[in-house]
């Protein structure tokens, strides 16, 4: 009997996990579940009611596999199928969100001795308590001329392992004196899964510094602070490191128990949640981007050769698809920086508007936006709200509106907002095209379908067609083509991902393609070319105060 | 019988008129009235009801006639005095506000045939339409190297009058060809009452390029253009110039019967309006400067000499103050670009929590700013909603708010703003103590008496106490000061202007001292400096759009 195959894709968000489940025939979801982490993200307040740094981004691990646990057999039971059908399983999260554990992967913060200590909690993507550590990072890998620097623009994030593992050193020694791995989130789920601790690629390359030919730099740079630091990074690196779209491992039988499924269904490699997208969003060829605009925006560039451009954050082979070079950059502050701008901008009486004629304010602002004809605006936004992470790589820049006059309103910073972060993507683009023109631009993530203004002015800065996916949980369907691919074509799976993706991947009627508005062309070249002239004037030239 | 006497003060602002009457023994003020302009500011809209371009700033001449015919017999009544007892008048106004008149003063809008012409109308100090004339002149000026450029920051505003001049010439030559004069408010008013026409020196010197030494240019470089622009100019500019502190003439019978005032009253030379307060702040030493902080901030400094520093929009003998130099510069945005920030960045929230404590939002945003620590506001905020005026001299710069992070709150912006101007006022005087250090700084203005917080940060970034006025209506006490002066001593008058301060100038209960916070002085320093680095920065390298 030929029954219908499944899959499922577990999405570990910011703030909510996702459980989907698709048919692997042709990529339908038949049952997508999503749930909020209990204790959500810990900024001010710490798990005990004291107040946190405002640096503090921190999560409770097990938050992640409650909701996993919970939200699997609902799914189950809500597609109205068997355990026997699904046949694989993949899980995209973000990235790097650091799981500090002991030897089993048991989290430290589970310890009751461990129960009140900041460090041994998990710690977010956006967590910022590393900015110092990352500094000092950046100037130990300078200074010894460290090789993998340039792949990284010489600027090493805070948001990765390495300085988030030394914020743990440096803030509290006896956590991590008493932990055994630092992992990232989704290898994390995979090793609690299947009871192998991988490194999928993608974070060991573009989050720990890896890559294929030259493997992990030897981090003795950092012995001058202490060797301690140096061993307890590479314990935690010493595992297997293995490409997206293969197989991690088996369902273990205590979990396949309690979460519903099978034993021993296999396991997809961990993917970071950008990268999940490339497969259902039909991408997987060199010169094409997939832009994830959400809260901040991912710019994924495939390459099938490595090439020094500027302002890339991360460049590896198999860091993003199986096969290419992945370069990896993007804006940090993009659907945060819209919610920053309606939270402390929007006078009352837009708010008060909005609602009379029961508008959204995003649609009111659109009214207003489009009667001031956006190709006029001449203000010059530069979206540093949290520093620059693409050609600039200083995250110690802020954001700056240029351009303000008398007559300007709200709705022209509205639009300066997003010209601003079009024409920073912009600036990555014809970077990345002194070497080659872009063959193909997709965006997904919830601008794409929720914000048709923005993506209007994306493709009117960006001065090219932009196909947006008007489905918003492409990552988790991402993890589910891995796992159609980690099944095998012997279990009903596929045998490569490209005939996965053949199936499964969306169809033409998930996109809206937005075209430039050619007879403003001119206008829109105009602004970007002002754009470009703040970028670099205001960006290269920051002001360095020497009495600090 | 020796009865007290008393001096009327005709204060002609943007929007109302003021009359007040003082009593010459001790400057106390008996009547104070005002009243709008029944046309107040025409922008948007003319006077038939047809639209204006968005750079008109015109006015009804008649409305100042008739605001001070209802509100000198109104003041009279309500003070209880005799108009035998009102020994003389002075004028103050906004400058350079021009009349366009016949032979005899009457304003060409009142001829029928002129009625719809919007350049037969008065254009107010801040009408926006000769911006285009006001870079011609500038040009032409510099290229024929015009000795007096120099005196100007080699910058000719489009506020003063040659280019409002000019304006009419180019939009509507049979209105041009109609006039006979062109003449400022406060002299045409004088002419109204006196009948003599005669130039105060300070409009002569500020805003029509005179000065003692060398008279007028005589314009020949204009000729290019059309040797009728500058016969015109000419003849407006042929009649006698007197400094402050002259008699004009004596109140015509025609004027005297209507307004209820003896026939032969002395009238007092016309006055620009922030110069009048002078006298009564008890300022009039060099090395003195005024600070008027209202919609815009006029800085007025006081020296026994020329020279040059950078940034000043005039440099003349008598042309603030008798017998010395005065230095004329300021911010044209102040006042006005909080209002700005008021309409277009606050959050309904705070406008309702504010309602909701029975506060006024300038209390709120104080609460709120201080919670902040204001000392460690890092913004950057350039003033320049409307140009920059002083050291920059160029009004084609705009604002911008530098240094914005996802934890930047509106009170932050509220707080930078103010910093800001501060700066801008600092950046002044630092170029101007260059040559000498300031001995004194008064204020006086709306913001003086009305935004403690706003002077407080005013007082600590200038790093040195400010004397803040508490009284509203200075200029029209120093407009009627120097109507004691110009009533001379027989007539119950004085001899001096230093006399008539003595007796009749503010006690010193009318003044606040702001001193700057010491404990906070570093932070006010490095804030001041951050701000010179993106002053110069942003301000001196604009960009420029080749396209245009």
């Amino acid at each position: 009997m030929n029954t219908e195959k499944f899959v499922i894709g577990i999405d570990l968000g910011s703030l909510s996990g996702r459980i989907i489940i698709a048919s692997v025939n042709d990529g339908r979801i038949v049952a997508n579940h999503s749930k909020d982490y209990k204790h959500g993200i810990m900024t001010d307040t710490f798990i005990d009611g004291s107040r946190l740094g405002r640096d503090y981004n921190l999560t409770v691990p097990k938050d992640y596999l409650d909701v996993i646990g919970e939200l699997i057999p609902k799914a189950i039971k809500s597609a109205g199928i068997h355990k026997k059908d699904i046949i694989g399983i993949g899980v995209d999260a973000t990235s790097y969100t650091m799981i500090t554990t002991d030897k089993i992967g048991k989290p430290l913060c589970e310890y009751e001795e461990f129960k009140y200590r900041p460090q041994a909690y998990g710690k977010l993507w956006k967590h910022l308590g590393a900015l110092e550590d990352s500094k000092l990072f950046t100037k130990l890998a300078i200074e010894t001329n460290q090789p993998f620097m340039w792949r990284f623009g010489n600027s090493i994030s805070g948001e990765w392992m390495a300085p988030k593992v030394m914020e743990t050193f440096r803030k509290d020694r006896e956590v991590f004196d008493r932990a055994t791995y630092f992992t990232d989130l989704s290898d994390w789920i995979v090793w609690m899964l299947t009871g192998n601790r991988i490194q999928n690629s993608g974070t060991a390359a573009n989050k720990a510094l890896w890559n294929e030919k030259d493997g992990y730099p030897s981090f003795d740079f950092l012995d001058v602070i202490d060797p301690a630091l140096r061993q307890k990074m590479l314990a935690s690196l010493e595992s297997p490191i293995m490409p997206y779209g293969e197989r991690a491992g088996y369902l273990k039988k205590q979990m396949a128990d309690s979460l519903g499924l099978c034993e021993n269904t296999p396991v997809a490699v961990g993917i970071i949640d950008a990268y999940a997208a490339f497969p259902p969003l039909g991408l997987g060829k060199p010169k094409e981007a997939l832009m994830v605009l959400g809260t901040s925006a991912a710019v994924c560039l495939l390459n099938d050769e490595p090439t020094k451009v500027e302002g890339m954050c991360g460049i590896a082979k198999n860091s993003m698809y199986p096969g290419l070079y992945g370069y990896d950059t993007g804006q940090n502050c993009v659907g945060d920086l819209i919610k920053w701008f309606l939270e402390n901008m929007i006078p009352g009486e837009y708010e008060d508007a909005a609602k009379k004629q029961d508008m959204t304010i995003y649609d009111y602002l659109k009214e207003k936006a489009l009667i001031r004809k956006p190709w006029l605006n001449d203000l010059v936004i530069l979206d540093w709200w949290r520093g620059n992470r693409s050609i600039l790589c200083n995250l110690d820049l802020s954001g700056a509106i240029l351009g303000l006059r008398m007559n300007t309103l709200p709705e022209d910073i509205y639009t300066g907002i997003i010209l601003g972060i079009a024409c920073g993507t912009r600036t990555i683009i014809d970077e990345f095209e002194k070497h080659g023109k872009l063959e193909k631009i997709v965006a997904s993530g919830g601008i794409s379908s929720k914000n048709p203004f923005f993506m209007q002015m994306y493709a009117n800065i960006l001065n090219r067609p932009i196909m947006a996916s008007q489905v918003s949980d492409t990552p988790a369907l991402g993890a589910a083509i891995y796992a159609a691919v980690a099944a095998g074509k012997k279990n009903g799976g596929y045998q490569s991902l490209d005939e996965a993706k053949q199936y499964m991947q969306l169809k033409e009627s998930n996109f809206i393609t937005y075209y430039p508005e050619k007879e403003h062309e001119e206008d829109y070249e105009r602004i970007y070319k002002k754009y470009s002239y703040y970028h670099d004037l205001v960006g290269r030239n920051p002001y360095i105060d020497d009495t600090l």
